[in-house]
């Protein structure tokens, strides 16, 4: 049986990229935003989602966190890193001395100011998706006009890689989480989110951490974020290393009584 | 003598709202990156910097503290907090059931996806600067174009309000930083921003979150960061409230020989 992986994003969007290298063929789903790629798994019109939930340029994607604490019906079973390459793609009979403006999202044109510094003719023209914009000049057909977006969107929608990576810090990786109704773990690597609500007090995460500490529990990832409508409250969510689902679970219990393990993974 | 405050954006920009509330009536200048902010600072072409630290929705701009670590010559010695409010705007002779299009940043956009709902005729376009998309209708001139954006910039450009708050969700705040060459604070709230460096192994970040607790320090918020070419090593920042400037010295040299005070504000 296939598996459909919901994403956020057009085809052949970075999400799909990361979609491809965990799952391999399968059928995929793009949805406009990270909501309805949630409200789909909820509702199983897909089986799993995929969110990226940390950028190493941008940081933590505190909506995905929002997101899986406001969901307790749903669990993260699974992680991957994806690296994220900005593709110059041109049309199928284009070639870059040719080309007169490119598209893209705001993000991606910023990641990639030296390659407009140094071709000064180029237009940076924006878009509110990477994979769309690729899909947009293609459609378009005119060799003059490219965009900047993921290497599968020329390959989706029969574009020509122009260039392989524009950006001026190759250092770009993005973490998803993959997200299902059922608990049960893709991989079982070891790893847990496990999210506790604290007063804005001195010392309080000082002691949540120690419980963590004590356990030898490494901390991977600490996101907090403000609790909606409670002020001076916050929400942490901790990605930690954990041998088990009970392990997890008796961590979670000993953080408060709002606290949740997110997943176990 | 008057400041001349920079902040990243075209005139008109939420950032602008936030010096204007901050400053008063000042002289400020636009930058089209925080980068480019952060250069202006050091090189004396304004007097403090306005960097976004903080939104509610979008949690912490990582960019922010990289770029402040990144750059021991300057201080934060002050921040605000603004709130964010989408305002429609139209040109001087437009009125709301006319609007066909309506121009804004995507993030913006995706905030009023209520508007749009409610409007299913309007057409979303998507441009790359909330104030800049406001210049942009007003210059056309055309009263079915509208924009989503700050309501400075109905003010800065001549633009007439046709709805003073479109978002979905109200509780919209930026936190801001001022920065300076200059470390002296700009009103002594009793605040810092320390930042240390942390092996990713179990139970570092608690020992140094400890040490914060000892001294009885409220920790306001957290701000972690993969170290750029160092794997498994972190930066985190910290702001934190602190009476002094020696105090917050005295922690930051407790926390390690690559802590530093960002600033005491």
């Amino acid at each position: 049986m296939t598996q459909t992986v919901g994403f956020q994003g057009e085809r052949g969007a970075f999400s799909e990229e990361a979609a491809r290298a965990l799952f391999g063929e399968t059928a995929v789903r793009g949805f406009r935003t990270f909501d309805l790629v949630i409200e789909a798994v909820r509702k199983g019109e897909v089986d799993v989602g995929l969110l990226p939930c940390e950028n190493t340029i941008a940081g933590s994607v505190a909506r995905a966190y929002d997101l899986l604490y406001a969901h307790p019906e749903l669990s993260i079973v699974d992680e991957t890193t994806h690296r994220i390459e900005q593709t110059l793609i041109g049309t199928p009979d284009a070639c870059v001395d040719d080309v007169r403006a490119v598209a893209s999202h705001p993000v991606a044109l910023d990641q990639c100011r030296r390659f407009f510094a140094a071709h000064p003719s180029i237009e940076a023209v924006v878009v509110d998706d990477t994979a769309g914009a690729v899909r947009e000049i293609i459609e378009r057909g005119d060799p003059a006009r490219a965009a900047i977006g993921p290497a599968l969107a020329a390959q989706r929608y029969g574009g020509t890689i122009l260039a392989r990576t524009v950006a001026d810090d190759d250092e770009n990786f993005t973490r998803f989480f993959v997200v299902s109704l059922d608990r049960r773990a893709r991989r079982a690597a070891g790893r847990a989110t496990v999210s506790f609500v604290l007063p804005h007090a001195p010392g309080s995460l000082h002691r949540a951490l120690g419980i963590i500490a004590e356990r030898a529990m490494n901390l991977r990832s600490l996101v907090a974020r403000p609790r909606p409508r409670r002020p001076f409250e916050y929400v942490f969510h901790a990605d930690i290393d954990a041998s088990s689902q009970e392990e997890a679970a008796a961590l979670a219990a000993c953080l408060g009584s709002q606290a949740r393990v997110l997943g176990w993974y």
